[in-house]
C-alpha cells in the first residue's frame, strides 16, 4: 500500500528559487483489472518552497506501491498529491511512462502550480 | 570540506560581454545518509563581470568535495553561491546531473542573473 | 606570439549583405599557469562590411598561437579583437571549444555587434 | 570560366507561388593562392518569378566553374548574382559547404529578396 | 515464492530440429540481502526435444519471483534448471542482464546441453 | 484457417543456385489461449530446386492465418511445413520476430536443408 | 523488353585480377501479375578476365526493364546471364534489392564463378 | 587503502558451470604521482568453482581504493589477484577503462585461468 | 594527364615491417565517354620495402588526372602500376569508392602482392 | 626534439602477463616538407616484460615532438623503436591516425613482438 508516511524531508539549502528533477526508471505497481505488474519510469520534477524530498526516502515510498493494484492515472495523481501536500513546492510535475501492455504505452502527467521559466532555458 | 578560498580569479580578458563554460564530468562526493559516494558532471555557464575563474583551482575546488557528505541540492546551492559570490558575474548557473542510486538518476538548476541572449544564440 | 600582421584581407566580392562561416579544428596554444598544450575548434562567423579574411593567412595567423602561454578566454577575445579591427564586419563570432583538462571541457563565446536574421535561416 | 550563358530556362509552370532546392554536392572549384582543388556542396533556393532553371544547364554552368582560380566567397555571390539576374526570382539564397583546407571548412550564404514564410514550414 | 507449477507445456508442433527465443524486459526480484526491488531482462533460448513452454504460463512463473528474497546468480540458475527439468531441451540457455545497483550492472548466462549450429546462422 | 492451396508457383527461371529471401513484416495471427491478436515479421529464405513461390500467392497465404488461434512455433513450423512440401527447395528457413506479449518478445528459427555458402557471402 | 545488345564493353586495363562493384539504385521494372512497378538496387560485382562494361551502356540496359513484366527472380538471373555471357568474366554476382510489396521485401542472390579472396580483404 | 577482508562469497547455487559479469561504472581511486583523483569503469567476468562474490561487499570493497594512491596497472592486477585467491574461479578477467589524463585515455586488462566457450556464445 | 613524376620518395624509416594507409576523399577527373567530372576517394595501402611516398608529391600526382579523361578501371589499376612500379612495395592495394552517376556508384580493388597479416589486427 | 629520456618506468606490478592501451588523442608534430602543423591520434598497445611506463613520462615525451620537423612514417617508428629499446616489452604496437592534410588523411602501423591471444579476446 503506498505509503507517504516514509517521505522525509529536508531544509531547503538555498533560499533563491532553484530546480530539482528524479527520474526513478525503476517503478513498478499492479494492473488492479488483471492482477498483472506494471512497469513505469516516473519522473517528478519541483521547485522547493521551504523544503526538499530526500532521495532515499523518495526510493522507499516509490517501493510502497510495488504490490498496490492501482490504475496508471491514479498513480500519477497519487504521488503529485502526496508530495504536493507534503511540501508545499512553487511548482512540481509528475509524468509517468509506462511499458506497453496489449501493444499499448502510456504517458501520464500532472502537476501543480505554474512551470518556471528557468526549466524551459537549461 | 569544500574549500572556496582554492579558487583563482584572473582579470577578465574584455570589457565587452563575452560568455564561458565549463563541464566538469567527473565531480564525486559523498551522500550524507548512506556514507556512499555519488558521481555527477557540473556544467557551470557565466557571463563575466570583472574577473574569471581559473580552471585549474576550479578543478582542485571541485575536487575539494571528494569526501564531503552533502546533498545533492546542497552542492548545486553551495557551488552556486561560493562563485557568484567571489565573481560577482553578470550572469551564473550551476547545472548538476547525478549518476543513479536506486535507480533513480537526478539533476539539480541553479543560478543567479538573467540568462543572456547571446547564449541562447551560440 | 599571436601575429595579426600575418592575417590578409581581400574587397568583398559583393555589396549585398552575405554570411561566412570558418571553423579551424586543429588550434593549439599553451596553458600559461602549467605549460601543457591546450587543444580546441574555433569557429569564426561573420558578416563583411567591406573586406573579407583570406583564408590561409587566417590558418597561419591561428598556427602563431602555437607556442603562446594564453587562457582560454584571451584567446577567444584576441582573436575576436583582432578580426574586428582588421575587418570592421557587420557582425562577428568567435566561439571556441577546448578539449578537457582535469576532466573539464569548455566553451567560450565573444563577438561584436549582432547576429543577423538571415544567419538564422540558414 | 564560369559561364552564365551555359544557363538555361523554361516557364514557369504555375501562377501560384512555389519553392525550388537543388543540391550539388560535386562541385570543384581552384584556390587563386594556391592553385589546389578546393571542393564543395552548393545548394541552390529559390522562389521562382516568371522562369525556372533547367537542370542539365544548371550542371554544364557548375562544370564551368571547374579550373577557375576563385575564392569561396566570390564564388557563392557569382552563382547567387548570375542565377538572380537571369531568373528574377522572388527569392534566391546560395549555400556552399567546402571541404577543410588546412585544418579550416568553411560555409557561405548569399540571398537575394526575403524567405518565404513557405520554405520555414517545409 | 518460485512456482515452477505454473509452466505449461505444449506437444513441439515439429519433429525437426527448431530454436525458440523468448526475451521478458520486465522481470523483478528482491536481493535478500538489503531487500530492495531488483530488475532485469531474462532472456531464454532453447531447441526444444518434445515439448514447448506457454507463453503465459511462463510470464506467470516469471511474475511468481516478484517477491522472492534471491541472488542474481541463483534467479538465473532456478530458472534454468526448473525449465531443463519439466522439458528436457536438446540446448537451454539463460541470460539475465540486471540493471545497476550501487553503479554495478550485471549478467549472468547458464545453459544445459550444447548450442545448436543453426543458431549461429540466424 | 491456413490455406497453403493459395500458394502459386512458377519455374524457377535458372537452372544454376541462387538465393531468394522475403520478409513479411505485417504478418498478424490470433493468440489460441488468450484470442488476443499477435504480431510478427515472418523471413522466408530458400534456394530453389525447380520453382519458385509467386509472391503475391504468398501474401495471401499469409493473410489466411489473420483469425487462426495457433502457438508462435505452429505458425514457424506449418509455414515452413507448407512451403518445403510444395516447393522442394535445396534450402529454407522461416524466421519469426514477435512483437511482445506481457512483455515478453520472441523468435522462432526452422529450417530444412543446410544453409547454402553463397548466403553467407551475399 | 530487355535489351542487352545496349551493353557496351572496352578492353580491361590491366592483366593481373581486379575487382569492380557497381551499384544501381534506381532500377524499375512492372510485376507481371498485378502489372503494378517494382522498385530495386542492383548490385552487379565481378572480376573480369578480358572485358569490362561501360558504364553509360550498363545504366541503358538496366533502364530497358522499365516497363518489362517481369519476376524479381527473372531479372536476376537475366542480368546475371546477359552479363556472363557477354563477358566471360573469372566470377560475377547479381544482388538485388527490392522495395516492399505487400508489406514484402525481398532480396535475390545469383552468381557464376567463385567469389576471389581479395573480395573479402577489401 | 584497499580492503579485500570487506569481500563477502556465498555458495555457488549451481554445481554446472555458468558465467557471470558485473560492471561497475563508478571507481575511482588517486594517482600516486599528482594526487589527483583517477576516474574508471571496472568489469568483472568470472567462471565460480564452488563460490561467487556477493554485490554489496563488491561495491565495498571498490569503495575502499577511493583515497588510496595507486596507478592504474596495479589496480587492475590488485583487483584481480585479491578476487583470485578468495574465489579460486575457474577463470576470472578484470578490464578497467580509465577516463582521460593529460588527453590520454587507458585501458587495462588482467586474468588468471582460460576464457570459457560459453562466454564467447553469450 | 597523370603525371607518376611528381611522385617523390623517400628512405623507409624503419628496416622492420610496418603498414601505411592514406585515403584522398577529393579526387577528380573526366568521363571519357561523357566529359562530364567523375569523383571518387582513392585509398591506397602499402608496406613498404626501402622507400616510402611522400604526402604532397602523392597529392600532386592525384592532382594531376583531373583534367584526364579515363575510366574508373584504368585510373585505379594506372594508380596501382604507377606506384607499384616505383615503390617495390611488400604489398600494395588501391581502392576506388565512385560517386553516383546515372544513378550507378562503383568500387574498384587492385592490388599487388599479399595482404600482411599484422593490417588485419590494426 | 623527441626526447625519450623523458620516459619514466615503474615495475610491472604482476608477474602474470596483462595487456595495455593508452590512447593519446591530442598528438602534434611539424611537417618537415611544409612546415605546417600535423595533428595525430596515438595508440599504444603493450604487454610488459618487466616494468610499465608512467603515463605522465609519456605524455611529456609526445609533448617532446611539438616542435619537431617530422614525417608521419618517421613519428610512429621512432615511438615504437623508444618504448620498445626501453622496456622490452613481450609485444608493443603503435597505431598512429593522422588528420588530413590536402584532404589526404592516414593511418601507420608499427609493431614488435606478437599479439597476445587475450588481446583479441578482451
Amino acid at each position: 500500500m503506498p505509503q507517504p508516511d516514509l517521505l522525509e524531508f529536508f531544509d531547503s539549502p538555498a533560499a533563491t528559487p532553484f530546480l530539482i528533477e528524479h527520474v526513478q526508471e525503476e517503478f513498478t505497481s499492479v494492473c488492479p483489472k488483471t492482477g498483472h505488474p506494471d512497469f513505469a519510469a516516473i519522473t517528478l520534477r519541483y521547485q522547493p518552497r521551504a523544503v526538499c524530498v530526500e532521495l532515499k526516502s523518495l526510493k522507499l515510498y516509490y517501493q510502497s506501491f510495488r504490490n498496490e493494484g492501482i490504475f496508471y492515472e491514479a498513480v500519477t495523481n497519487r504521488i503529485c498529491a502526496d508530495l504536493s501536500e507534503r511540501m508545499s513546492p512553487q511548482w512540481l510535475q509528475i509524468v509517468s511512462d509506462w511499458r506497453g501492455r496489449g501493444g499499448i504505452r502510456s504517458r501520464i502527467i500532472a502537476s501543480s502550480g505554474h512551470v518556471p521559466q528557468e526549466w524551459l532555458r537549461g
